[in-house]
């Protein structure tokens, strides 16, 4: 169930997903082309014209009836929205294999998000450098978060070690954070969570290879 | 949207998530606990009482007024048809930091998902050999796939690459996917594709940290 935010303009959590996947589809689409129609947008995203109608209409983009957006200020305006350009402080909580592929995922970097802190309760990886990061211990969280103005936490610890990392975050003054532990956190209000099960993901695929029928042929 | 299966039990996307994610909170409740019931399920997963009620009984369970439901005959249950025990064969397609991280991700193999290629373009990589698991080049996945038996892809390649590697892995057999390119691919009738996009999770937060108002004091 889509949470409303109190703000002006009261975006659903699925339509945000959205917007940030019309910014990718409009970058690639700048290079060869001034227009795209909503139907274009819906070819190359998967969601339906009407649905990107109803999106972009929320920030005041009416496409011209047999022309479509204009792609660059689409792109511009979907980037500001999204706050493209910015960068964004980040720390991470659990440098093991997930939590070390993403310090090391150039994506994010490119998008704007910067690791300025990592930490990890294990003796061993403290105090080693990782991508430029010296890890510090899980006890420093909070203080170091606040020192450092870190906005953004990504949580890669073990289930048992989520709500300890997720609460340290927040007392460090953190309000966004990505949840990857294959646990529930709570967080208090003015706090945004996001979590990513890539457990749940395989469970699922599973699931449709144990139970779905076999495709009939034609 | 979720998409009806043509299954006897036709069970929309969302409660497949739902059902992994009571399995593993029985798994937690099995070693202190006969009985749970709704209510604590509800506390412990944050879905409603309701609603788990309503995703259990799909599955011919009703618990008891004022006892619950019994974990243990719940859990086995639900292990049953998530497919759990089971072990299930996995190819890698894109040795990169996030994808070498999945394949030492040990969560994964814990739950039966056993990775037995991977694959990646890059000459400096192929023949190497990564967690036990030897590099192949991308150009053999379709022929590879089927000979290993392979049942899930998991393609962690950059977005221009992502199409190909599916469209190989479809060749091969394989009908059950879990897409990390920050790009939307095409599966044909039959195959199973889920994605996740960790560029589109970190915006979605940002857009709240531009957005959100100020949580006010009380």
């Amino acid at each position: 169930m889509p949470k409303e935010r109190g703000g002006a303009k009261r975006l659903p959590e699925t339509a945000i997903t959205r917007l940030s996947i019309y910014r990718r589809a409009l970058e690639r689409l700048a290079a060869g082309h001034t227009y795209v129609s909503s139907a274009r947008l819906s070819a190359i995203t998967g969601f339906t014209a009407a649905q990107i109608r109803r999106d972009l209409a929320h920030f005041g983009q009416f496409g011209v009836p047999g022309t479509g957006y204009e792609v660059r200020a689409l792109q511009m305006q979907l980037s500001r929205i999204l706050g493209a350009g910015r960068s964004w402080r980040v720390a991470l909580v659990g440098v093991g294999s997930l939590g070390s592929a993403l310090l090391a995922y150039r994506a994010f970097q490119e998008q704007g998000f910067r690791v300025v802190a990592a930490f990890d309760n294990d003796l061993v990886k403290v105090g080693k450098r990782w991508e430029g990061i010296e890890i510090e211990h899980a006890s420093r969280i909070s203080g170091l978060c606040r020192e450092l103005g870190v906005e953004i936490g990504v949580v890669t610890v073990p289930a048992r070690a989520a709500q300890e990392a997720v609460s340290s975050l927040v007392a460090g003054g953190v309000k966004a954070i990505l949840n990857f532990a294959p646990h529930r956190v709570e967080v208090p209000e003015g706090v945004r969570l996001r979590s990513v099960d890539l457990s749940v993901e395989m469970e699922a695929l599973a699931f449709h290879l144990l139970h779905d029928p076999p495709v009939p042929r034609r």
